[in-house]
C-alpha cells in the first residue's frame, strides 16, 4: 500500500506472455502486423455477433496457451470481462476451459482491472499463474449501446470505433523480462457528460484523476515513465486530459500515448476520434506495448485503460456517463 | 492454495460488520425483523427502478459506516456488483463515496465473488479494510430479464422472486468474532438448461460442482460445516442439488440451507420457488447468517451464492443459461 489508492509490489509479479486476436479492420491499421491472429470473417464463423465475440476469447486463450510455458492445469484463475450485458461474451467464451473465473466489469478499463486483481492475487500467494483477458466487438457493441448496424447511422467526429478483438495476458510469479511493479485503482469520476457519442469526454476526467493520484502516490513526476498510455480516450479525450492535467501543473504530452489513437489510421479508416472498447487497450498492450517493453525500447510505463460506464438503460433515463480508469505500472525487470 | 480451486487463509481475515436494506416484501418474510433498514417505497424516493436500486446501495453503505468502526477514509476498495447491464446500479450507487472500485459480475454469485476478492486482497497486504457489496431489485431485474411489471405475466412454479435489497460487509484484517477461513472459486458450469423461469435448475449443477470441490480441496466431509448455505437455488434447485450430490455419494440435506428458501414464506407471499437475485444472499448473510455466527449458534459454514449467467440477448438467441457458484468458508474466530 502506498499513498491513497496505490499498491507497490515487492514480490515480483510478471507478465510471461500475451496473445491478441483482431479483425481485418485492426489488421489494416498501423499496428496490423503485430497481432497474433487475424479473423477475416467478422462473424468468426459463428451465427451472431455475441458468439463471434466469445469465439475471439477462445482464440485468444488458445493462442496464449501456445505462446506460454503454462498449461491450462497451471492456471488458477481467469479474470475476464467484456462490454455486453451480463458479460455474455465472457460466460460463453471461457466456459470450456473449466478454470475458476472472476467476472469483471469496468467498461473499457476491464483489462486493467483484470491485471490489477491478477497482481494482487499472485502477491497474496493465492495463485502462481492467472490469466487476465478482455474483449470487445464492433458489431456486438454497436447493437448493445447505439444503433443496429443495418440502420447505417451517421457518426459524429467525437465518436470512436469499437475494436473487434481480444487480448489476454499470462500473469505469473516466475521471473520474466516484464513485471507489474504497482497499481493505482480508480474511483468513479462523473463530470456529468451525457453524450454517448463522445466517450472520450466522459473518460478523460477519470484518467486525469488517476494520473494525478498515481504520481502523488508513487512520489514521482510524469517523466518517471517512458510512456503514460491511456486506453481509448481518442483525440477528443486526449485534448481534455492534457488540459485537465495542465490545470494541476502536470505535463504529460511529451510522453503520452493513447491506444485508441494508435490502433487505427483515422484518416483512411474513417474511425473518427479513434478506437475504443475493452479490446482496444487489451490488444494494443499485448501486441505493441509488450513488444516495446521486452525489446527494451521502453523501461517503464503507466498503463491506464479507461472506461465509460455507459448503459442504454441509464442513458435513456437521462443519466450522465461516469468514467473510471485503472492504472498499472509495468516495467522491465 | 489448497487443492484445485481453493485457498485457505493463514492470516486472519475478518468480517467486522454487515448492513442490510430491503423492501416491504422482505420485511414481511420470515427474516423480516433482522434487516437493518426497510425502505417502504419500492422506488426509494427515486424516479425509476434503476435509481431505486442505486439508492439501496447508498443506504446499505451509509448504514455499514454507522455500524462499523471504520470510516470512509479507512476503506481501500469496494468490490461491488449488481445484475443490471453494465452494472448501472453500482456505478451510480457508489460514485459519491470516491473509494477505488472493482466492478464485479457473477450474476447472483456476486456477493461471494466480492467476499473472495476482498479476502485475497487483504491477505496480500494491499488493503486493511474493504467493502464487499451486492444488490438487486425486483422491478429493475424483471424489466431487464423478463417482462415489464405492467404486463402482468403469469409466473410458473419454478420461478423465483428477485429480492429487493442490498447487503454490504466490512472485511478487515483486524480481529473480530467472525473470520473468512477460505474460499473455493467456481468455474462456469453449463448443463444446457434453457428455461429463464427456472434459474434453480441452471445453477444447481454449479453449486454441486462447488460443494464437491470444496470438500475435496479442504479434505473434509459435509458435516465439517454447521451449515452449507446456497444463495438462491429455491425449492426446485435444492432438489436437483441434493440429487446431483447424492450421485457422488455426498449427503448435504442434514445441514443444508438456501437463502432463497429462507427469505420468503412462499405460501403466503406467492414467491413460488423462493427468492433470488444478488441481494438475496447478501441480505440473508448480513442479517441472518452473521447473527448465527456472532452468537455462536453456528461455528463454521460454507456460504455459496449461486449465479445464473442469464442475459436476454443470449437467451433470445437460443443459448442455454450457464451457472456459476463461489464458496466462502466462514467461521467463528
Amino acid at each position: 500500500m502506498i499513498g491513497k489508492q496505490s499498491v507497490k509490489f515487492d514480490k515480483g509479479i510478471y507478465i510471461e506472455a500475451t496473445a491478441t486476436v483482431v479483425s481485418e479492420k485492426e489488421k489494416e491499421g498501423p499496428l496490423g502486423k503485430l497481432f497474433d491472429v487475424v479473423v477475416e470473417d467478422p462473424m468468426a464463423g459463428q451465427e451472431n455477433w455475441e458468439k463471434a465475440e466469445s469465439k475471439l476469447q477462445e482464440i485468444a486463450v488458445d493462442k496464449l496457451f501456445m505462446k506460454s510455458s503454462y498449461k491450462k492445469e497451471d492456471v488458477r484463475y481467469i479474470f475476464a470481462g467484456d462490454l455486453l450485458g451480463q458479460l455474455i461474451a465472457t460466460s460463453f467464451g471461457l466456459k470450456r476451459y473449466e478454470i475458476p473465473i472472476f467476472g469483471l466489469y469496468g467498461a473499457c478499463s476491464t483489462f486493467a482491472e483484470g491485471l490489477s486483481l491478477a497482481a494482487i492475487t499472485i502477491s497474496s500467494g493465492a495463485a502462481d499463474n492467472v490469466i487476465a483477458l478482455a474483449s470487445s466487438h464492433f458489431a456486438s457493441a454497436e447493437k448493445q449501446f447505439r444503433f443496429p448496424l443495418e440502420y447505417g447511422n451517421q457518426r459524429p467526429e467525437s465518436s470512436t470505433w469499437t475494436v473487434t478483438g481480444c487480448g489476454a495476458a499470462m500473469v505469473t510469479k516466475n521471473e520474466t523480462p516484464v513485471r507489474i511493479a504497482g497499481i493505482t485503482t480508480g474511483k468513479i469520476v462523473d463530470y456529468g457528460v451525457k453524450d454517448s457519442m463522445n466517450m472520450g469526454a466522459c473518460m478523460a476526467p477519470a484518467a486525469a484523476d488517476l494520473i494525478e493520484t498515481n504520481l502523488k502516490d508513487f512520489g514521482v513526476d510524469a517523466s518517471y515513465y517512458d510512456r503514460i498510455i491511456t486506453g481509448d480516450l481518442g483525440t477528443v479525450g486526449r485534448t481534455i486530459l492534457i488540459d485537465l492535467l495542465a490545470e494541476k501543473g502536470i505535463r504529460i504530452q511529451d510522453n503520452f500515448m493513447d491506444c485508441g489513437i494508435e490502433i487505427y489510421d483515422s484518416e483512411s479508416q474513417d474511425t473518427k476520434a479513434g478506437g475504443s472498447g475493452c479490446g482496444c487497450s487489451a490488444v494494443t498492450f499485448g501486441a505493441y506495448i509488450m513488444n516495446h517493453l521486452t525489446t527494451g525500447k521502453w523501461n517503464r510505463i503507466l498503463f491506464i485503460p479507461t472506461g465509460a460506464l455507459l448503459s442504454t438503460v441509464s442513458y435513456n433515463e437521462g443519466e450522465s456517463v461516469p468514467g473510471v480508469a485503472h492504472g498499472v505500472v509495468i516495467e522491465r525487470s
